[in-house]
């Protein structure tokens, strides 16, 4: 018999890791959105419940609509869904909120539906969801939500995700900052081309970045954590990140950077005592300046999301 | 009894490889100098003999005598060595003839002397040759001529080489259409800006390479041997470069490119016989043309420099 409803995780995700603009995500393992989805013989998408964020429920301005009535015009089935949202993660935070609903919804679907569909064309549904979020239909934050671990989009035309392996002592440590800077206005400061001098630099840390991932080398991932194009311009943004980034390598962080376009910050660490400590160091500077946060330490999360 | 003498092979590299401008390199195993380095007790470098290339012997106007100077100056050995160079890779060709010389050069002093020096300072050392060459102390030919396999230039300052495994059955082909381009004049017509949207394909592009590499993916290889930034620009300068890439994918290669600042071009493939087939395409296309040529098949050499 086939399931008629699945409860799933939808893990929050990391974009850009420094290096890896727009190509790079990671997926992590203690937060993320839980969803219920339902098959229903009424035709389309419907959100019937949403929890803990301030977010529409019309279904063609909710990321997780507008990402399931792309599956479903991609699909033959004859009936409609019915989606129940608990958002964990804070809209605008800067760790794939967004993305979390919208690759939770069509995975699910496809759960219910019994795979019709690759775990690329489902990031291509849910990159729908991202184009309604933010303007652009990225694959930085859908791709690692969905395949779990590390992803790097080599291409968008033809779309071509890339999973690259998580090295297994591997944290991250994420503080957001409780301040709105919105993907779209973020997007909007950077400039529009770079030096081919920044650029070089750029391309030899992401190549260390990838190989210290599969050689499992901590530091050369430490090493390799430097963005020499947009950290500069977008960490004005994000009050207190020069500090934040002194103390995390203080407390013994392989390196640390913007998540996606923030306002969080993310550090990862070797081992889980070190990102604890990451977390005090990241609560210190904050508790200094005065700014309400929140601190996720979390390991990587290799499966992507996950039924419930 | 310390060695007074000794013979090495010096492997011709390819740099850039498509996406990794100025950062990626890799060492051939079927193509490279030879040469006999000698412990003497006078102070300093001299060339007492250079067959196969016509080149100056004057040790400052040398690049294995400045490279060797270089080490010299580094090291407390109260002699001098004497170096006789056998040239197999032809000036100017693009596939390292400079960096073979200075990185073997210093490889076999530091193996007269008892290996005093890491593979890295030797990677310093040998750039000096290359500075001397082209004007600028880039290290993506020598670090592959001297650690062997891929190397990626994480960085120069400091200097971080980052050594990438390469898959079994990679074949690479290159082809030495007989013209002159100058390492210089092909450096000085790029561009000194990309846009941002060219970069981040470039960066995915590197991405997606390093990680085919370790996960020995042909294909994704293959898909990642692209070059949205220098080749446009310095094809031009190539007869006939247009024709080798179309006729080289017909053969069954993986993908190629510009090797180093060319004229040769290179190309990967899986398997020998698949390089061979290549081979005979790239020859086709400059008989036609009617410009002499030379062709390597070769699998890659992963030890780098080494003893004969």
């Amino acid at each position: 018999m086939t399931k008629e409803e699945i409860k799933v995780f939808c893990p929050a995700t990391i974009a850009n890791i420094s290096c890896g603009f727009d190509v790079l995500g990671v997926a992590l393992d203690s937060v993320g959105d839980e969803m219920i989805v339902r098959k229903v013989s009424e035709k389309g998408v419907r959100i019937t419940k949403l929890e803990g964020q301030d977010l529409p429920m019309e279904t063609l301005k909710n990321v997780a609509g507008v990402a399931g009535i792309e599956l479903l015009a991609n699909s033959d089935y004859e009936g409609g869904f019915e989606i129940e949202i608990y958002k964990k993660i804070k809209a605008g935070s800067g760790i794939g909120s967004s993305a979390a609903s919208s690759a939770g919804a069509v995975w699910a679907m496809n759960e219910l539906l019994e795979k019709p569909f690759s775990q690329l064309q489902l990031v291509k549904f849910a990159m729908e969801g991202e184009r309604l979020a933010s303007g652009v239909a990225h694959a930085d934050n859908v791709a690692p939500a969905l395949f779990g671990g590390f992803t790097l989009v080599r291409s968008y035309d033809p779309l071509d995700i890339v999973t690259i392996p998580a090295p297994i002592a591997l944290y991250a440590t994420v503080i957001h900052p409780q301040i709105e800077v919105k993907t779209s206005d973020s997007r909007k400061i950077l400039k529009t081309s770079i030096t081919m001098e920044t650029g070089i630099k750029q391309w030899g840390n992401l190549g260390g970045l990838i190989a210290g991932l599969f050689k499992e080398d901590y530091e050369l991932i430490g090493r390799s954590l430097v963005d020499h194009i947009v950290e500069p311009i977008r960490s004005i943004l994000i009050p207190g990140f020069d500090e934040v980034k002194k103390a995390v390598v203080q407390a013994g962080a392989l390196g640390s950077g913007i998540s996606g376009s923030g306002p969080s910050i993310f550090a990862l660490s070797e081992g889980a005592s070190t990102a604890q400590n990451v977390a005090v160091a990241m609560r210190g500077v904050y508790e200094n300046i005065g700014i309400d946060y929140e601190v996720h330490v979390s390991k990587v999360n290799v499966d992507g999301v996950r039924e419930l």
